[in-house]
């Protein structure tokens, strides 16, 4: 944790002190606290110290864990299991006990203890900036070093993924696949489930998004990462920057792979994306690879400090206009082209501060960004790459070990 | 989702409607809405009518994805991504435009979106209730369904945990272990890394909590579930209820492994905890198991319509109690024993409502709750066994097959 940092942004708010009643699933929470209680708890910094408050059956881990100067339990406001009203009591009591008449909690912080605690007389205001995030966003060289190693883990995790694009068959191709197609079994499920010629195939049956995706977090729990969610879009699917993919595969055509892993012993993450395709794509697709590896080196040559998040995405974008695809910038009702921002700051959480968008800030050095620009059509589908850098004193450092190659 | 029920709870608060703004992290609005939304998004129920509304990015999965009457993006609205005020006068817009002038929001709901809507005249009620939560609670047919199917992927899960451990040499035993130890290579690293006696270990290495926890979850993936955090806990470790576990794991005491996946179609969780012992445990440890097993069977026992949460609870602590060990209705402040409640409904959150506790509600059937009895002293270490059932009509269906063994 950036101590500084924190003891200037959260000293400089107008209340006595600063609330969070989240788990360790909010980036905050785990950032202040240090601590990764599985249900809400109640961490509070007030005149340069950090207060925690938690049930019984979490504080013997709290006290070993958490990065609090003080850690209280339950039982020492005298609060048995159940009540909600005397559990609000004993949320005011610890505010107060700890010299707090008014407190500044995060946009989403719960509206319940807020309420709570003003009709028990104590003042909360929103903090609309949320300065925890802010103070995240400027990453210490631990902070940095836990992303770098997750981005490791990720690159495994790719390279498991383009191996089995790699290695596939393709249904209707040359000896193998024809092969492969004829062991099929379609004979009870008629012809709506053959196999369609083009669709890449593993071990003789079709090679699913799903089955890349497993393969992809396999290989992150086989290097301390966890993740829930990966996407392998091909064709149409590909189009949608959000869709996880779901079937069979096609040669042929891009495949976005998206891969966004959280460390389990530290709890930072990485993220990288590539698109592959197995065989010869067709030209438009060609040069929409070629334009959006265009765009990443334009948009990773802008960053650095005193630069904004806006100059990183205007690079992208110039090189996407130039070309003729329509971006946000000269259409903000496009549904194809360059249709997302250029990237995110990362770090406790996957999608935080710094943004690379239009009207972003100055980065500076500490700053942890994806950089990851992309087009889309459903009737070309989609091609996306992304990057993972720090920014440095003097411009950037690139977290991504990760060839850029199309064909595979 | 069962929506009669839906609407009659949701039909009694005493606002025109009901709103959530989150992601899909929150299980209200993953059950409300169906869209699983990455970034927070809204959510209002009014007239019997879901509406939702998301941003551009993720209008075309949400249309097709989404279980609501409507889905409006931001466009709709004229918003464009960046400002906080224009995104707050767009959800004030957005629910005056569906006819409600006052809603509800859950007490975890966010406290910025609340005093927003209240500064741009709409009046935000907090439901200390969480009626979705109640509503959530019953499960339909096919939620049931959804939990059986995740907790067979579990079975299969805490077989390969109890497999490894089956399997492991101990070091410091006989033949094979003893070979292990004499390959270990523990000249660079000292006395202090050196295995001790009674160690376990998997191909000539301990065997770690981590590697037990990676077994689990590899195999929770290849059978389309998700977990980021399982407790693989031994010795003083599995004392600690909420102790994931760390480090090698010993021969002849109690290892706790408590797993609780996520399907990652459904999203829907199960629930199970065993405890095992390679080799023998001492007497104590052997009584505490038994203990337990009579514990969980008496609690299963109670399990029915009309029964309450407190019911349940009271059955197993009777069963300690009985036999000398310490509960919280015996002392509140004890930290050894039977030191949390019996269980807590499950389905899109692992934790949500019915809970088997004291001052716990009736049980209706569709209520799918974990019974889970378990004694704790560093000094012994732990034992825990966890059921998942299901309360029928006349009683109640355990949704759990794996056999109640000590020793492996």
């Amino acid at each position: 944790m950036n101590r500084t940092r924190l003891d200037r942004l959260l000293g400089d708010t107008d209340t006595d002190g600063y609330l969070l009643d989240a788990s360790q699933d909010d980036a905050n929470q785990l950032y202040l606290s240090g601590f990764t209680g599985p249900d809400p708890f109640l961490t509070l910094y007030a005149d340069g110290e950090i207060h925690v408050l938690v049930s019984g059956l979490e504080y013997g881990r709290a006290r070993t864990e958490a990065a609090a100067d003080t850690v209280e339990r339950h039982a020492d406001y005298d609060y048995e299991y159940g009540g909600r009203e005397e559990r609000y009591d004993m949320y005011a009591r610890f505010v107060r006990e700890n010299g707090v008449e008014s407190v500044s909690m995060p946009p989403r912080g719960p509206v319940g203890t807020a309420d709570a605690l003003r009709e028990r007389g104590i003042d909360v205001v929103v903090d609309d900036e949320d300065v925890l995030e802010e103070v995240r966003a400027v990453k210490t060289d631990e902070e940095i070093a836990a992303i770098r190693d997750a981005q490791h883990a990720n690159e495994a995790a790719m390279r498991a993924a383009e191996s089995l694009l790699a290695e596939a068959d393709v249904a209707g191709g040359g000896g193998a696949s024809s092969d492969a197609v004829a062991d099929g079994d379609t004979s009870d499920t008629g012809d709506v489930d053959a196999v369609e010629p083009g669709t890449l195939l593993h071990d003789g049956e079709p090679l699913t998004s799903e089955r890349v995706a497993e393969e992809i977090e396999v290989t992150l729990l086989r290097h301390g990462c966890a993740l829930d969610e990966t996407i392998v879009a091909g064709g149409a699917q590909a189009a949608d920057p959000h869709d996880r993919g779901s079937g069979p595969l096609r040669a042929n055509e891009p495949i976005i792979v998206d891969v966004f892993p959280r460390s389990k012993a530290t709890k930072y993450h990485a993220d990288m994306t590539r698109t592959f395709c197995v065989g010869e794509p067709d030209s438009e697709a060609r040069e929409w690879y070629d334009l959006t590896e265009r765009a990443l080196d334009a948009a990773l040559d802008a960053v650095e400090p005193g630069a904004t998040g806006e100059d990183v995405h205007a690079a992208a974008c110039e090189v996407y206009e130039a070309a003729g695809e329509p971006t946000f910038r000269t259409d903000p009702e496009t549904e194809t082209g360059f249709i997302h921002s250029t990237g995110h700051g990362i770090g406790l959480a996957v999608h935080e501060s710094p943004r690379l968008s239009s009207g972003a800030g100055e980065l500076e050095p500490g700053h942890v960004v994806t950089v990851e620009p992309g087009l889309y059509d459903p009737a070309v589908g989609g091609v996306r790459l992304e990057d993972l850098v720090v920014v440095t004193e003097d411009g950037h450092e690139n977290l991504t070990e990760y060839p850029i190659e199309f064909v595979v």
